[in-house]
Order: C-alpha cells, then sequence, then structure tokens
C-alpha cells in the first residue's frame, strides 16, 4: 500500500518560529507616512526573462521598512490567540479533559462560537493520546488534512496517510458509484485497529466510515469527525454523534454539529490530541 | 530558489471523481437496523505484525453495505451545494463578476453568512483571470493553501508555490524578529511581478506582504488575503482595504473582513480564479 503524505509540515494555523529573541531589528513604527509610489511596472509577460532580484548581490532578501504596528512573534501569538479564546469561548459543556482540543479548533478556524457546536466523547482525548504514544497511525480522508498535522507534535513520528492519490481508488469509486474520497477510505481498514481516524472534507467519508464499522471492520482508536459542506455534512456528522448508541460500536469522536468543519478545524484537533502542551 | 509544493492535489471541498456512471452496484438502502456487532478487538500493539486484510485475496477492497441515504455522486453534491449557496447567500454588494468566486469561498467554510464579510475589488477577477491564463505562479504563505489549489483547474500548469520550508527561512525570521511565514514572504520577490498571491493562514504574512508594496517591491496582478485568527488577522485585512487609498498602489484584492479566514477559503478562491466553470 502506497503511504502518502507522510507529512512534515506545521498546521495551517503554525505561525510560531523557535526565535525568542528580542526584537532588536525592527525599524522604528515611526514611519507610517506613504512611501513613494515606484514607477509603473510592466505588464506581466510570461515569455520574459524572471524579474531581477532586488535583493542583495548575495541573494539575500531583506526585510522591509515596518509601517504596521502588529504583533511578530510567533509564541506570543499562540499565547495571546488562547488567551483570548478561553476569554470569549463557552467551553462548559464539553468534557474538562477537551478544553484544550476545543480552543484549538477554535483557534484552526477563528471563531469561538464553533464551542457551541462541538460534541466531544468522554474518552476522545484519552483514547487518542494514547493511541498516539503508541505509535498508532493518523489516516486522513484529505491531503490538506495530512498536510496540516504538525510532524513535531507527533510523539512518536507517527504515520500520516492519505490514500485519496493512490492509484486504486478511481476504479473503486467508479465501480462503487460513490465519491474518490469515500472510495479511499476502504484503503484505511489494514490499518484501522487502533488508529487515528480524520475525515475533514467529504461527509460521503465519514458515512463510507461507518458503514465498514457497523460492517465488521476494526476499530479505530478515535474519529475526529469533521466534514465541512451543504450536502450531507450536518447528518454525516449527526450520523456519527448516534453511532454507539444504534450499533452497539462505541469509538471515541470529537465532531463540530451542523456545516462547519474542515481541515483547518480537523488537523487542529489532531495537533490537540497529538501533544497535551500548547 | 526552491520550487516548493508544485500542488497536484484537490482543494479541500474536491469530492468529484470523474464518474457519471449510474449508480448501480449501490445496495438498496432497505438494511438500517443494526448488524451482528464484531467480536472485541485485542488492543493496539504498534510491534504486532500489521492487522491482516480483510478485503478479497486479490487484495481489493469492498464497498461495506449501504446503512445511510445520501448523495455519493460528487458532481452531484457540487451542484446541490451551488445550488444551496445560492438560494441562501446575499451576494449583491460583490461586483457582479465575483458571483462564483464568493459562491465558492462559502462552499469551502461551509457558511454563507461569509458573504456579508468578503470584500472584492472590482477588477480582482478579470486580473486574477487573465494573469494565470498568461501562465502567472500562485504564490501561498502556507503549505495547507498550495495543497488546496486543483492542478487540472489551472489554465498553464501554473506553478503553485509556498517558500515557508525554504531553508533561509529561519535564520531570516530570526534576524529580523518575524514569523516564519512573514519571513518567506520576502523570497516571492522575484516572482512577485504579476503573480498571484495568497495568504490563507498567518497575519504577518499580509502586513509584511503590504509593507514590501509600499517600499516597492514588484505587483502581483491579484492577492488573495485571508489570514485567519484572533491577533492580527481583522487588522491586516483592513489594511489590505485601505492600501490603494494609503499608499497610491492599486492591486486588485478578495478578502474576508473579521478573523474568519484560513487555507481552505484562500484555495477555494484560487481555485475559483482558475477556472471560470463551475
Amino acid at each position: 500500500m502506497n503511504q502518502q503524505n507522510r507529512s512534515g509540515i506545521p498546521e495551517q494555523q503554525e505561525r510560531t518560529d523557535a526565535s525568542h529573541e528580542p526584537h532588536l531589528s525592527h525599524e522604528p513604527h515611526a514611519s507610517a507616512a506613504p512611501r513613494e509610489p515606484r514607477a509603473p511596472h510592466a505588464p506581466h509577460d510570461p515569455q520574459a526573462p524572471p524579474t531581477p532580484d532586488r535583493s542583495a548581490p548575495s541573494g539575500r532578501p531583506r526585510r522591509p521598512g515596518r509601517l504596521y504596528e502588529y504583533i511578530d512573534d510567533g509564541p506570543a501569538i499562540y499565547v495571546d490567540s488562547f488567551a483570548i479564546i478561553r476569554r470569549e469561548a463557552r467551553l462548559e459543556h464539553l468534557p474538562a479533559n477537551a478544553e484544550r482540543l476545543a480552543v484549538r479548533m477554535i483557534h484552526g478556524t477563528g471563531q469561538v462560537d464553533l464551542a457551541e457546536d462541538l460534541v466531544v466523547h468522554p474518552d476522545l482525548v484519552p483514547a487518542a493520546r494514547a493511541a498516539l504514544r503508541d505509535g498508532a497511525p493518523i489516516l486522513c480522508d484529505a491531503t490538506m488534512v495530512a498536510t496540516g498535522v504538525t510532524a513535531n507534535r507527533l510523539p512518536r513520528g507517527n504515520d500520516v496517510l492519505c490514500f485519496l492519490n493512490d492509484e486504486r481508488v478511481p476504479a473503486l469509486a467508479r465501480e462503487w458509484g460513490t465519491t474518490r474520497t469515500a472510495a479511499a477510505v476502504s484503503l484505511w481498514e489494514p490499518l484501522l485497529d487502533g488508529a487515528v481516524v480524520a475525515v475533514g472534507n467529504a461527509p460521503t467519508a465519514l458515512f463510507h466510515l461507518l458503514e465498514m464499522l457497523a460492517d465488521g471492520a476494526p476499530r479505530p482508536a478515535a474519529i475526529v469527525g469533521c466534514p465541512v459542506g451543504f450536502v450531507g455534512a450536518a447528518e454525516s456528522k449527526q450520523a456519527l454523534t448516534e453511532f454507539a448508541e444504534r450499533f452497539g460500536i462505541d469509538v471515541p469522536y470529537v465532531t463540530a454539529r451542523g456545516r462547519r468543519g474542515g481541515s483547518a478545524m480537523t488537523s487542529s484537533a489532531l495537533n490537540a490530541l497529538a501533544k497535551e502542551e500548547e
């Protein structure tokens, strides 16, 4: 089986850099007056030679003069963001062990009222954390979700996999009369036992996963089920919340009721589950 | 310069497959009764051999029985989604040429009230379309944004680039006392003339871009400026809407006021700009 999209790429919300150095190189903020506009530039011509690099002969780019007042310290941006979320969001209905998970999902979407739509199984956070510490893979429905997982938060260098571009997928989708994303979920099956699975795009993928589980597929350790959109998303997430009662198969999950969802929300959840520290 | 993340990967919302075949292989929906639950499975053990593949000896996975009623035809999901958006969203305040852009951005986020926050320069759509038809590259602040661009919508196989993982970035960010994402934007400069640029993550990247432009950097053809979050996002997008008046440099843009933004919204915008057909 191809292992695609083993990700070493920061999540959508990762704005940090490792530097905590004082910002001695900043120009003072005083220069708020407009600069001299540059001369009009020639229209883009793809046949033309590359635009000359204006940076120093060494090839080093330079920082432009500061014109705006903004926080440009990555770790400080995180700290401030999380503080704002904790001030504004109502998280009381969630399990206490899911507070950081909820904060990070809100962070990924920019919306504190997401909290109202979140549904978190009481065992989700400990189950997912334990699985990842044991080396479980993360199986994603969409490449954007996999891309959003921050490699250095993973406790065991866990595999982060998406099979959407597996060569078998188009034929399976045609044969089964379903979406490629749903067909690709069937390729998870040999890895499903104890895995952390993440659906951040397609409602059909979440429905398909639930149908696999009801049909006897191995149980994942945890489901992040946050498909997005206008056709089937709310319904698939409703089905997830009712699955244990209906089928007697109780897999811990996190979801967001309604239309909201998506890769940023989903990879933010995965990054919260991967590492307790913010 | 490294050219990273040339993307051939479907956007977060791409659920289509090429099949329009009738869905003859569907099982009837009647089987809504719970199946027999499977025996409890052994706990996950990372040292254990891989879980046996339950699929046929040929290695072919199988579709589970249908338990839920949902639309599983990719193109039909798109058509229905766009119809719902057009029924619910208020788009009258936007330029007429930006209707499909707005619909697709809403589609990417699952929220029709995003329309109220959208601000679209009257020249944005024609300017971005012309640039991409001429072969302009797309420069992205985040790998998730680049991953979300659908390769087969690009009119000229345009480069989709993100320099966040360029080896020069960490040192530049330290030296300049800014985020890695902002520092990476300075590496756009040799490619900036006539490019389509997309900021879908970091407010610092959008501020940095505006400072470069005010400082005389080459002008891109269009800016998709949709950073997300609680610290600086709203302010950076406000600065984008006021940039032409303040600095006399009028680059067409699309943005979303407030905290909402992100990679899905941004790559949806890029996919709308890349190809007029839905």
